[in-house]
């Protein structure tokens, strides 16, 4: 069912230090960053051959990474992001094997602009794991 | 300089019960677990159409990740992989940039046969980050 790592989020509490670590010292291509206000982050995209890393910061009072950043100040990984053809039928066959999706179930238009459901990271290993319909 | 992600690695206390996740309500294609006792680790591949992860449970009285299950006993993301060309290069790169690279500095050979080095995470954001030279 899943099919490509979309990206991987890793939550930083200084975006133009975490920019500059990975452009200078690792030396990767990465974007100039961009405010998502109605998703309470601001993103560098650090672009990979086969795939992305996005840096996290908050935005605003209600970010979604508050909570993390509160118990990890220096940041980390926050959450791994997979494509699915279909979420609403890959989130039916999630249910039905026991998986919890958060909040209300219904799939949300995320920060690229295409529906998004966050699943249980105690049902995942205590990993976050956000599925994607990528087309 | 750094390339392809070349992996995720994950920390499992359960190694059945982690491939039975991403085997069954992920519906991903899951390797056979792989001891790697030089390693300390049992490994299960999870193969995506663009990168890996690995699930990873301790194998031994020294694993490396035995400590990281002892602060996150349900497990959690723990290293991230970069590919890059040429690891002496990379690492003198990051040495002269102020990055720390763990141990003595000169690379070990890693769980895939080749030359591998890891980094310090209060130097990338509390991300653990491994370098590969893939060639």
């Amino acid at each position: 069912m899943i099919g490509r790592l979309n990206h991987v989020a890793i939550a930083v509490p200084d975006l133009a230090a975490a920019a500059a670590l990975y452009a200078g010292p690792l030396g990767a291509d990465v974007s100039a960053p961009e405010a998502l206000p109605e998703h309470g982050v601001t993103v560098v995209f650090v672009r990979l051959p086969n795939t992305k890393i996005e840096l996290l910061a908050p935005l605003g009072a209600d970010s979604p990474i508050a909570g993390f950043l509160a118990k990890n100040p220096a940041g980390g990984i926050h959450h791994l992001c997979f494509e699915v053809d279909d979420i609403l039928a890959a989130r039916d066959r999630l249910v039905a094997e026991g998986a919890r999706v958060l909040g209300s179930g219904e799939p949300k238009t995320g920060a690229h602009g295409l529906p998004v459901l966050f699943l249980h990271p105690k049902d995942f290993n205590g990993t976050l794991i956000e599925i994607e319909q990528a087309r």
